[in-house]
């Protein structure tokens, strides 16, 4: 197997399933909210990742938004699919069938029901099997807050040695430990931050890029912090980096999913209802919600 | 809908799902594991708990594991079927399909993905709208080691309320919590302990019986415990409760599911490999294992 | 050094340090307080502990508060004397100095500041150094809520073969780890529970007795609990346990000392203010607490 | 009360406190380490701080302590004391007198034993209370990793507002929580990195400055990555971050101040024993520390 001279950078949307009233599918207000964000800059899609809802997703309604999203998504825009399941042999099964359908790469979460085996060497090793077999790039996806497993620095980067597994998306906000893997990867392992919160410092240290809920409500202002960093624009990057975190925090943290899926519906887009058990905003959550999008700029007064 | 006289009393065997050595499930397995607990004074058997590993299987594994399972048990055992999934129309479907197979119960693990976002009104929720519709008798599963995400007392006593709620499996091992519960719950709602380690305490403080991975290796003892604490006799209780720690914390906390079934394998049981990313036991995890087992009479020397 | 025959059995209470209007320890009031435990069955005190808000107090104003204790203790009461600082050196001093007083124990909280150093290799040297040398015995007290430092049970296994280590007063609420101790600690090694929430299941565990914040106001009823489980009486037992749990979280987990303060206000002792930062109960929380005691009869409707 | 000036840009060494073989300080080892210090580009001390064992020491000791910082610091260089007790009173007079002796501001960590009652408001009246009658400039310290409390942004804001709290020292390296502070403080409220391992992430959201462990053994270079992102030189401040990381985890999360003394003895300071219960480095640690601090070029080869 060659070095994959795959490239991660640039800022990714993790995009939201859409559902209908009677909790199915939407795939045409998939395929709509896909054909306005590819009029971005944005350098492709996340699709079933955490905002996308996949743990709530069937098997079977896992393969169609993927089906879904290849035809939406134009081939000069990275697609991203969400294939880790808890088991390494549906983890291989589902991202076959990923590639197959035609995604670019598949980015895996760490297994964590059992999280109290999940050490170093459990890991390696449903990591590594996976890499070995998988016909598309694997990004490594560390979330703690969602998985309550905590990917080390160290087992990152052996790990990392691997020519097919390509990069990391890391939601933990640990930019300490994006420093210890920055210092110590091989060129072809590249660091995506996993949230627009962080971005502008994971950046200066090295991340190639980000996967930020934001990116589906502001793509052009996550692009632009990506774009002045990297110009060097510093003072700028850091004054819109500071602007972003209160609407980030809104629809990560502070709202989830249900926070994005109304920021959506203001804007254009469909967001639609959660999934249940998650639950929509209230009025109050939904007024906090907007009074913040207002003061960063994203919604109008 | 009326009050349930569904009764959860006695010792419950949360049963392992036997896979081959090529990762298949081993349906001949399973219904020889359970021909021989049928032999035992066991109350009844979970189906697809945390130690049948349950997010290891595919949801048609999971069906058909409920299928064997029901042909296995004879009518005079409780068959609790695990039906928890992540989102509430999943789990009410599989709940279904686990009654149409003839199921006696359905155990419904608490959702946990999203855990920041699952407060009491989320929870509540999910499992109220489960219960308005399940044709099963419904038993709450909270089990933070692995979920990340715990119930309240509070909360467990509001959903109580509801007569399709029967009782509540905690794993916990909060003995106040269960204490707070057991105060203040309507007579329909048991509580089964979620572990051998604390059985007894459990039990003098009310619940009616435990789920115990122990059951699995050591079923008499398991039911010796509970009958000496239904009898009065504290001493023999006391005594047999303390002898039981090392093996049940063998079998759960410290070696988990590829410890239990180890331990299966060398009692006549079928074990076999646990399903990647779990990691069968190394040869110095399986001679502590047998030592604690031998030290406890489980094993003879 | 000879087995200590020091015996721990019995009810203790936690005794509050009184502070006038003028945030000054207020040494008659303590003694009053005294004065009125003494003609209650309780087995002993503990001063200075956490409801003595020991970390609260100045080296000297501990010193005084031990010697006004001394005074008001009769010599049928047992005195234990919290006596732990973060220095293994200090915490040698201060009990030596207890012992000059005339303390009949030491409780011995674990050092915590430094949390990701105190491994069992540190927890051990320094307790072993202090049982060394200290005159008094040493009752390990184990207090994770408030310190985040757990003792682990191989650890307090490893010192209870000291044979100055005489017990441990453990508020972790782990029945488990007080089964694994109580199973394999020597004789003279004994557990107290460190709450009335959990002292019915520690106490047929094997469990001597009990140091609860409880006890300060409702001493009889703790007393009664023991004696219930003591002489085999554990319907009534049970139900006393599940009656008290309210009441005693009120005092510890929900409202702490400021509320266990109040209680004391209205319950004919001195309870007065906390120390700040401490902050006293405000209109609805005293409302809340006062329901709490009025539903379990500790206080009258 | 007028606006503070005080700016506390630039690196910080918080310093250890020495002691001899005999467990007491040594005062003249610490003379002479200051003496040394003076000579680099450091902007001032922290005396007290963590890496001071200030938990470990007596009131009188860190009187004594104060004192002899006073003689050796030059007055360019800043005096930065601990003055942080659990008792709001005992930490007014302790930075009453800290004020006489002489120090140039007050750090104070987080009251922490009570954490369940350490909320918002207890936090806000605990500081804004010392604030309001300290004679010295006070500096917020959230050190969640040993206190186990951790300052909420929208606290410390609420508090920034108050012209006697000039900044905040934040050892949590939650970047995300530094950027929220950074948007919102006002103009006097100042920031310092509380690790060199995120120093540059928070110089470039607008943090004026660090205190860091490893500023004791590498001044110079932890004062250069200041200098290199102040004129912009990103390129060399990324590399040179990315280097310092592993030397500064090395004395700080994983050998901590036994670590930490250790790498001062060998590179010509008086390091010397921790006090106990904080263990001396054995063989292993050792030779792991010297490999790190060469591969850093801190020891030479």
């Amino acid at each position: 197997m060659a070095m994959h001279p795959f490239s991660l950078a640039g800022i990714y949307a993790p995009i939201p399933t859409p559902f209908d009233a009677n909790d199915a599918v939407a795939h045409d207000k998939l395929a709509e909210n896909i054909a306005k964000w590819n009029k971005t800059s944005l350098a492709g899609f996340v699709v079933l990742g955490t905002n996308g809802e996949f743990p709530l997703l069937s098997d079977r309604e896992k393969v169609e938004v993927l089906r879904t999203a290849r035809q939406a998504i134009p081939k000069d825009k990275q697609f991203i699919a969400g294939t880790g399941c808890e088991s390494t042999g549906h983890t291989l099964r589902f991202t076959e069938q990923a590639a197959a359908i035609g995604a670019d790469a598949a980015m895996v979460i760490t297994p964590s029901y059992y999280k109290s085996r999940m050490d170093a060497g459990a890991m390696r090793r449903h990591f590594l099997q996976l890499a070995d077999r998988s016909p598309l790039p694997v990004i490594l996806y560390n979330m703690p807050g969602n998985t309550g497993v905590d990917l080390a620095a160290e087992t990152v980067l052996e790990m990392a040695q691997h020519p097919n597994i390509v990069g990391i998306k890391d939601s933990s906000g640990n930019i300490v430990k994006l420093g210890e893997i920055l210092r110590a990867a091989p060129p072809h392992f590249q660091i995506l931050a996993g949230s627009a919160s962080f971005l502008y410092a994971a950046l200066v240290l090295g991340a190639v890029g980000g996967v930020a809920a934001l990116a589906n409500i502001a793509p052009e202002a996550c692009c632009r912090l990506y774009e002045y960093t990297l110009q060097g624009q510093h003072q700028e990057a850091r004054q819109l980096q500071l602007k972003l975190i209160p609407p980030n925090a809104a629809v990560t943290i502070r709202f989830g999913v249900p926070g994005l899926k109304q920021a959506m519906d203001w804007l254009g887009y469909y967001g639609g209802p959660p999934r249940p058990p998650l639950v929509p905003l209230d009025e109050a959550q939904q007024a906090a919600l907007k009074a913040i999008l207002i003061a960063a700029g994203i919604l109008p007064t």
